[in-house]
């Protein structure tokens, strides 16, 4: 086990109504006057922005709002959103939304009082030295950013999508109410199950030998999510199934599930390539076509993981071949991410073989050439082989 | 699945060497003048004290000490640092050790900005209001309080027990190398990990239905603990092996494994009783007991939860009656805990059966003579009937 450091601070307040609570928590973190960052017209609909604004003027916090943030956030956005606090001298950031808004109020808090452009900070130009504090109001379980130091935003001229992590930027307080999640549609449901379980497995795929305590927790999230995942397409008000999907979503992505070892990543790369080559094609589609590919390129180089991922979450018999084991843990782990809805192939998002050249030239530009240090080094070769197993 | 509020704000540094951040993280955390509190002379003759110290030397931050406190510490010995404390003008404490110390500085924490005596915490007269900031460097993998908010401290008149928990007794930082748990003797380490699966036991049982997450976190978190128990056995000095029991004893006891429902802690509440009864008795030994016979009574009464942890962690063939599997699962649970070291009876400790009433009578004074909202309503015929499987 490697030596680490987990630093989780972050305060969930989970359950029904959570969000009136959103002014009382607010306040007791220092805010007095809130930017609230959020996409379109739902959280209006649904009444959750007008519920969130409620609990604040009940605490005595003033309020501006940013919205129209896009899936796949821009940075145009994010300056639009630092010159409006800035103008507006707010001193705490309340994304209301999933990963879009959340990432984007990342952002806008290290740019609001950052004397250069935000953007160095994505292109690893400089170091946010501080932040505007953020807290969230959760709408979508699947990227986690409620729980994390992280913020990926995508540079509209050019399509560069671009990632930081930082403690800083940990959320203070996020506000998770499961019943917000009923009305969400299957394939966004879909898109982000698959997401929090990629989450799990690019921190569970790992050289790092003796991480059982690490492992066992990330299979347990896994099966979890996998019981709960038909549960919630049957019956989308189902409560606890929510809940506990919700949940899982959190955890998946706080740290928890990687502690003491290397992580791989690979994967999550490759798709931003898929995401960048047709903006129509989602993040957890993408995982879901090339996750189970990766496995299977793994059953013959580097089968130890992907056969203990088979043998203790999908039940296949202990101390087979571990190359059969995990070509049959990919199958199991693609037969999932069918039945909630994803594809199967690059094709069906209308990618061809001869399309492949340029991800991989793409991917390696954006990553390097030899990409070493992970579950096996990537180089073209492994990685044109991985997305043609996924054509 | 229950509302819950899930806060975690400590920052665990882990790994070899770790104790030489000391300095500067107790630094980060605004500590000038800081309150050693420690037990015996282990960590002086390991060299862990003057490593600690060197490094607050380092850091130029102030120390004092306050050595001598005993396992199942007791109200004077916090008395004593209270004192210490204010007329030094100490501004952190730091504890070495296991939960003993911790336990102490966390009562003098809240005792030295409070006017009256701290006991009144203790006895529920009143609520903490402030506290002086708490730090760990942790040597004995087993209360969990380097990662909780709890403190439990004996009055020495009377030999009461009792426990408090509150946000302000979070420690800011845990320092965890697993190096220094090397020497700790075989009975500790079995009573250690003893204790952790208790922690994660007494929240596992609930009639909380549909808490899929946590129930998944916690089995995978005990077969972890049961992967690694026979390693460290056989080679105390085995870093992977030492290195996740004490990772899994912090994440036992730091509500992850609670989150969204009710919790039991009656087996806990009745080994107080044995320990309190000769206070030679091991907590740890105590529970190794007490817990199969809980279990052992639940077959017949509430099978549910024991019989599901009997197929997911101890392999039990599922779909059985769940009479037969809660049974068969306390006594893979008892075989586990002799295979470390642990008692079986409370004979061993010198109880006999004319002692039950005696115990019975105690625990219910102490904890109320119908005890609802648990796994099982518990009255003195219950409890009785318990310590009687014990015997």
């Amino acid at each position: 086990m490697n030596n680490f450091t987990f630093y989780s601070p972050t305060k969930f307040v989970f359950g029904r109504d959570a969000e009136s609570r959103t002014g009382e928590l607010a306040k007791s973190f220092g805010a007095t006057k809130v930017l609230i960052v959020y996409g379109g017209g739902s959280i209006v609909r649904s009444g959750l922005l007008a519920r969130v604004e409620a609990s604040l003027e009940a605490a005595g916090i003033a309020y501006v709002e940013l919205p129209g943030v896009q899936p796949n956030p821009i940075d145009t956005k994010v300056r639009e959103g630092i010159e409006l606090g800035r103008k507006e001298g707010i001193d705490f950031i309340l994304p209301v939304g999933g990963g879009s808004p959340i990432d984007t109020a990342k952002a806008i808090a290290v740019g609001i009082p950052y004397e250069g452009d935000f953007w160095d900070f994505y292109l690893g130009k400089a170091e946010p030295a501080a932040a505007v504090p953020v807290a969230t109001v959760l709408t979508i379980p699947a990227a986690g950013s409620e729980g994390s130091g992280d913020s990926v935003i995508t540079q509209k001229d050019g399509m560069n999508k671009l990632a930081i992590g930082t403690e800083l930027l940990r959320p203070k307080f996020s506000i998770m109410n499961p019943e917000i999640t009923f009305t969400l549609p299957a394939s966004q449901t879909g898109y982000g199950i698959t997401d929090m379980i990629a989450h799990i497995l690019e921190r569970y795929f790992t050289n790092t030998p003796n991480v059982e305590v690490t492992d066992r927790v990330a299979e347990g999230l896994i099966m979890s999510i996998m019981n709960e995942a038909p549960k919630v397409f049957a019956n989308p008000e189902d409560y606890d199934a929510r809940a506990n999907i919700m949940w899982a979503g959190t955890i998946a992505h706080n740290g928890l599930c990687g502690v003491g070892r290397e992580e791989d990543w690979i994967t999550h790369s490759m798709e931003h390539e898929v995401s960048a080559w047709d903006d129509k094609i989602a993040h957890g589609a993408g995982l879901a076509v090339l996750f189970p590919a990766w496995m299977t390129y793994m059953a013959e180089h580097n089968p130890g993981k992907v056969a203990q991922l088979g043998e203790r979450v999908f039940g296949i018999t202990p101390g087979g071949d571990p190359k059969e084991t995990a070509l049959q843990a990919a199958k199991c782990l693609r037969a999932f991410f069918n039945s909630i809805g994803m594809p199967s192939t690059l094709r069906e998002f209308g990618i061809q073989e001869s399309d492949i050249d340029g991800l991989v030239a793409k991917f390696h530009k954006n990553n390097g050439e030899i990409i070493e240090n992970r579950y096996l080094t990537i180089t073209p070769e492994v990685s044109k082989a991985i997305y043609t197993i996924a054509l």
